[in-house]
């Protein structure tokens, strides 16, 4: 393997150039605006598998973005590793807080900062290198290969879920290997064994036909930003309890084994806290930080408008208010469920004075990888080889929309060897990315497919 | 009288042409943008004042917007009367539901459609034309005339409240002459004699240090949008009481006479209800309609923000959540002290993971105006001739912020005599005007110069 580590270590400033390139594509998923950036970004994944030496690369088109398949089967009777990730992005606003901007990748600090640096362009690129420096080395890959890549994954990968439903042949394999994750800590090796899944809805309140002078009609008639922050504040009970009826129906509790994992990682309150930038916490009662993170659900305002919102002042008393309001949610809670729960509550709890719409945006499962699998047990080898000390393993609060319908269709277990780390600001401002976890990344992913050919 | 009241009727084509260049001034008083639209309003209203015949007019500069002066003193032993009116206009989102451009006045259906044609730039014009029609006719007025012209009214008039309280001889007089008001109904010869004060506050809860991932920091973190509208649904009670402590300590209930009064009123619940447009309304419990709007206090958020408003979904648990939120306060309220209770209020109700600055924005003192002032009775004889029938009493749910300066420096009666509607979207998009009001106000001006020359 030293050969193939030594190009890893060699091109390093090669590969840099190379994702400063992707990093320079402003592929907004959520943005119509953003439809050729997509369609830019997608094209560079597709030459960059090529010129990796995949020797099956293809762009399929699908109702949302594209998606892009590569592989290479020239190792017969050894296993097979599906690479997922994704090239789409989050949008960048507020614009005026990057030091950087956003589409502009510089480095600094042994950082690269830039949308998408960590999330997941920088991370995703891992694997394409790690296939090119055996190609380059070896001629040859020591298992066979597959990628699917996808531009969805920040607006709910409901064109990969369709594909892998209609290509689930094409798609087999022995697991999936996905880094789109974070470390526990800076140089900690880790594998993340749970996800959360999401239920993301739109709620908006209507109440008179068009904006009312709050002086002339203000105490007699219905305030729709007043009603719905009213019913956001249903949504928590003082513990922080959520309490829409049946929503922990489905809550699979931790296992005290799992309880006693987290209490011996190196985990700092303090540190968090001070990271985070608040005064002090807040979270549900009766659970650690890291339990509110892994294993409970959430209930979270992610954007609310309504009235008037410039300068100054204006006596309105506006027409509607509009909330996105997302839901993390833990194994074995479904989406579609909760969605429907969510939306029987808001219309429940609404007053007759107001319309309420409510939409479900969208919606991903939670997912949970066994520990015991080969390919679990590979990954955690090739980490602790690239990183030079052992593997740990946690849960993730984050969803990855597409890891559940993987491991349930594919019947193969996720591989989640995340390289980010959530100080990265992933959907926020001055994204980055750790130059030295991005180099350690390749290296893992290269001893993960030596690993993984023996098992 | 006659002669002026032709002239009156003869002029209208003219002086809608005039209206129209007025309305064409884009004075949003509220954005630093319109400085410049600002200034050229103020030298329209100074040029207006001359043409009509004015013998002394003047622009004071101000920290604020400019305010124009204009005197004619030739009645000695005559009383004098003070015209009051503003030419600052709101701003005019959302844009795209009007109908027409709100700077681009078009004439529709009997009415003039621009922002500020009914607030205040139309019923202002209506003293202006009056004053013309008597000079032109006459030569001379019948009582002495003063007119303050300011450009703050939807700011909060700060700077000609400093003028007042330095010009307090300049602008002595014996009754303030106002037309910023509603009618009671179309066609309704109306005075109205008490007027709503305000507080209008800023809350702005900030929580962490920056745009957070809501799935790799939600649960743990406090959720800025969250708890702004938990603090919100604080305010007011099931009822529709509001909750800030010692809120209603200075409340002046309504008298016997007065809430017999509202009930005599050709007012109707469904008719309101359809107007306004929502499916059924709501207001503070043990209170009718009138009396919500008119004698009781309120608190009404005019704008939220926080978090991602685009399309789409963004999983942010965001750094800030503003509110706009504005009390309209009566008789004997003080703004300075509600604001205080409310600023109070706000940060005792706050969870102690967020930071919460409470900005006060603006304050006006609510007002009452004896209803047996000579200047009233004048009032209430004018209107009767311009409208052919019997004028009716109310209170207004709005704020005219300077209306209880003028009464309590000047020791001077005001007279509302407004000739708008609720229904003609001041504040809201397709704001427009009545030509019949507009030309039945300039008659009631022009007898009320008549009539209360004789008292």
């Amino acid at each position: 393997m030293q050969d193939v580590i030594n190009y890893i270590e060699r091109n390093q400033p090669q590969f840099l150039e190379e994702l400063k390139d992707f990093l320079r594509i402003p592929s907004i998923s959520a943005l119509p605006e953003n439809k050729e950036d997509i369609n830019r970004a997608a094209k560079f994944v597709e030459d960059k598998l090529k010129a990796a030496g995949l020797n099956k690369v293809e762009i399929f088109m699908t109702e949302g973005h594209p998606l892009i398949y590569g592989e290479w089967l020239g190792a017969p009777g050894k296993p097979t590793v599906l690479v997922y990730g994704h090239y789409d992005v989050q949008p960048v606003d507020p614009i005026e807080l990057w030091q950087s901007a956003p589409f502009e990748p510089e480095i600094r600090d042994g950082k690269i900062w830039a949308r998408g640096a960590t999330d997941d362009k920088g991370q995703m690129f891992i694997h394409i290198k790690s296939v090119e420096a055996f190609f380059k080395e070896k001629g040859t890959l020591p298992v066979n290969v597959k990628f699917i890549i996808e531009g969805e994954e920040e607006i709910g990968s409901e064109s990969l879920e369709t594909f892998i439903n209609s290509h689930t042949e094409l798609l087999k394999c022995d697991a999936v290997l996905i880094s789109d994750t974070s470390l526990f800590d800076e140089g900690i090796p880790t594998l993340t064994y749970g996800l959360r899944g999401i239920s993301f809805m739109e709620v908006e309140v209507k109440g008179p036909g068009k904006d009312l002078h709050s002086g002339s009609f203000g105490g007699a008639v219905g305030n729709p930003i007043n009603i719905l922050a009213q019913m956001i504040s249903k949504l928590q009970d003082k513990n922080g309890h959520i309490k829409i009826p049946g929503f922990y129906d489905d809550v699979r509790k931790a296992t005290s084994e799992e309880r006693k994992n987290f209490k011996r990682l190196p985990f700092s309150e303090k540190k968090f806290t001070k990271e985070v930038g608040v005064k002090q916490l807040q979270g549900e009662k009766g659970y650690s930080t890291l339990e509110r993170i892994w294993v409970r659900p959430t209930c979270d305002c992610n954007g609310i408008i309504g009235g008037y919102t410039g300068k100054g002042a204006k006596t309105v008393l506006p027409s509607t208010a509009l909330a996105k309001i997302s839901m993390r949610l833990v194994p074995d809670q479904k989406p579609a469920k909760i969605a429907k729960l969510f939306t029987n509550y808001m219309k429940k709890i609404a007053p007759k004075s107001v319309t309420v719409t409510v939409r479900n945006i969208h919606g991903a499962l939670p997912g949970i990888t066994p520990l015991n699998s080969p390919a679990t047990q590979a990954a955690s080898i090739a980490m602790e080889k690239a990183f030079g000390r052992k593997t740990v393993y946690m849960r993730e609060g984050g969803s990855i929309p597409i890891v559940n319908v993987f491991s349930t269709k594919l019947k193969a277990p996720a591989v989640l060897m995340g390289m980010g780390l959530d100080s990265e600001n992933l959907h926020s401002p001055n994204e980055h990315f750790s130059l030295n976890h991005f180099r350690l990344g390749i290296m893992s992913s290269a001893y993960f497919l030596d690993e993984f050919s023996r098992k």
